[in-house]
């Protein structure tokens, strides 16, 4: 099966949005062991959008559309394909009825008449309920007799919060039943090891182990290491070997970030986390606090950006600063004795560093950062010299700190 | 002119990488009145490249590529559309230097053989130095005896660190020099106003301005507010219109966030900011944080995830906490002194609320969030109900923050 992507939407061109759908699908895919032949993004004009589907489909046999379903006049997606198709508009009682039900609920008087549009869907289709919005997707498999032949085309809508659901529940269902063979797939999160190094160990792995598939994609806070193949021993025994290799290094098979595993750890563990930041301002608090469930395991943090903060509210040493400065190995050891004590905890992170653009001197350069990192009795501070902007100096500092932290929780050296 | 996009890599099918810099240029663009057909996101195979290019150059005549300009052997965008164009390689010594003078500049030995492959470019094109990567950019305006006559196409390194100041610097001009007519074209940044307020108000503006062309993006903390017109006068006109009817509600021109905005303003006001964070959980600080040369004006934060940080860091009473709850007006407003108070600060934000997905109540639901301002003599608690997803309700929170304490700076009601 050839995927291809169509992203509809004047705002994705004009750069008010940025396409999150397209890396949500692809993740999500590769998981599959598919990786879509091309994306392409069109704007709302109907056609640009069937000539868009028109070369989506010369590339992909399987097509999933984004965006324009919606009920205002720029969502024109819908008409346009089924016009293109060959296929005609027909009230679907069952979206109309959920759409006038969601709008009740909403309370927000009568429902505006074009509303109901939404609820018009190709003659034939499978009807994809929304249940987090009012647009339903979509689903064609075109007839040997129609115009376009042999293809299956999926339309959901672009807002993420409605796409991913109907994604996950609904698209990937249909992807699987119409997969020609049936592919195994293992993902693995691989923290703290340069993708460099991972490829390196992967080598005898991918000799030794038939028609496997291997993919790695670095991030900040780890490779992402995906295993696939159409027989399912290769991955099994593959994935095996990696458990091995990399040990210390995977994050659990549920946690999709490191910040998800930390509080997942944490909360085994039954040990609550404090921080103390100052050059990451805030983004650590931000990555563990967006992982729902984050409040039981996770006090709070004192964001110590300037130095008065620093000294009053963490209790670093007036001498500490003058003597070593705020970036220094002992201000960070100082900031997290502070944050713990102060928040009652024996769990904790601090960080202070030169996140630039600016504030960069010859002994103290744009991209040194110490990171302190305590867990019960073991406490660590790491010297950093990171390279790169303003937001992958903090985003690495983040990755390096919770991963440390990880390995600290789970006895690891 | 017609501008489309060609972006290349398989990171951005496989979903590792979000595809900033479509959005980034569209941006740029849109501020020129350009907004681009389309944008192809193909993997870096050389057919795929070159099918691509052919797909993006028939419907477009300014070609603008980013991705696959590395050393390493998936970087084939150079040599493939080289030969497809029919443009020879040949090694450009300026470049030659640069990368050789920047591998140095690491020391990290001997500079690997296949690094200078970066410096072979099509002959007869104009090289784009790099100042960020190794890898330089390349400019090519085909000639009419070419096998594609008539194109202007320009690739650009994958990575956003080098290919925003490169297309800032390099890039824009080469389109401004390019363009048949001349755009004229403001942006604003129109915040706390609905999108649909900001058309409604704009209707008058556009039936009274000939030949004003207006585009609307709206984000959670305002609406951009795009004018263009190749009448120099009609933007003029429409622009002061535009303060006029807006005036409390816009940005300056030098912001592109409310945070920078906040900071700015601080910066001019003298005064420095201290935050409470709770359901946020250091987001608000971390936008802040964002801006370069935020520790001018910003002391810290306290992110009280837990009740006995309001209580013991930010002297909540615990009354309040039994009596109202850690989501009430009261816990706002005593956070908000208390983080006053604790960091010696006469300007603040307060945040406690429900941002989901667990955790609502009937008497306290999911996207109950309350707000505290404090700006000098001025305070205010702000109870808000937002809807959305965990990220959403965040994000909403953080902009109504931002824009309140941003109102109160400028003395607006």
């Amino acid at each position: 099966m050839k995927i291809g992507v169509l992203c509809i939407g004047d705002e994705l061109l004009k750069g008010a949005v940025i396409n999150t759908n397209l890396a949500y699908m692809g993740q999500k895919l590769l998981e599959l062991g598919i990786i879509p032949e091309l994306s392409l993004e069109v704007p709302d004009r109907p056609e640009d959008v069937v000539r868009g589907l028109d070369y989506v489909m010369s590339r992909a046999d399987f097509i999933i559309t984004s965006g324009g379903l919606g009920p205002t006049a720029d969502d024109l997606t819908k008409p346009s394909i089924a016009e293109h198709l060959g296929y005609p508009l027909e009230l679907c009682e069952e979206a109309a009825e959920a759409i006038k039900a969601r709008w009740m609920n909403l309370k927000r008087g009568t429902l505006p008449f074009h509303f109901l549009n939404q609820a018009y869907v190709p003659k034939g289709c499978e009807v994809l309920m929304n249940g987090f919005g009012t647009a339903p997707g979509i689903y064609i498999a075109t007839k040997e007799q129609d115009r376009f032949p042999g293809r299956k085309i999926v339309m959901l809508p672009g807002p993420p919060s409605e796409l991913h659901p109907m994604f996950d529940n609904q698209v990937l269902p249909i992807i699987i039943r119409n997969m020609d063979v049936k592919i195994y797939s293992k993902l693995f999160h691989v923290s703290g090891v340069p993708e460099s190094k991972v490829e390196e160990a992967m080598q005898p792995v991918i000799e030794s182990t038939p028609e496997l598939s291997v993919a790695y994609c670095a991030a900040p806070e780890f490779v992402k290491l995906f295993l696939s193949s159409h027989c399912e021993e290769s991955v099994t025994s593959a994935s095996a070997k990696v458990r091995g290799i990399f040990a210390d290094s995977l994050l659990s098979d549920d946690s999709r970030t490191v910040a998800e595993e930390v509080v997942h750890l944490l909360g085994r563990a039954g040990h609550k986390l404090a921080m103390a930041e100052s050059c990451t301002g805030g983004l650590i608090s931000s990555l563990i606090t967006d992982v729902p469930g984050a409040s039981g395991v996770y006090l709070g943090s004192v964001i110590s950006y300037a130095n008065e903060v620093k000294a009053g509210t963490l209790g670093v040493k007036e001498e500490t600063l003058r003597q070593y400065g705020a970036v220094s190995g002992q201000c960070a050891a100082e900031m997290l004795n502070g944050v713990c004590e102060k928040l009652g905890s024996d769990c904790g992170i601090s960080v202070t560093g030169v996140a630039g653009p600016g504030g960069g001197t010859l002994e103290k350069p744009v991209g040194l950062v110490y990171i302190g990192v305590r867990y019960l009795e073991r406490v660590q501070i790491i010297e950093n010299h990171f390279r790169g902007s303003r937001e992958q100096i903090r985003a690495r500092t983040a990755a390096v700190a919770l991963n440390t932290l990880r390995r600290f929780i789970l006895g690891l050296r």
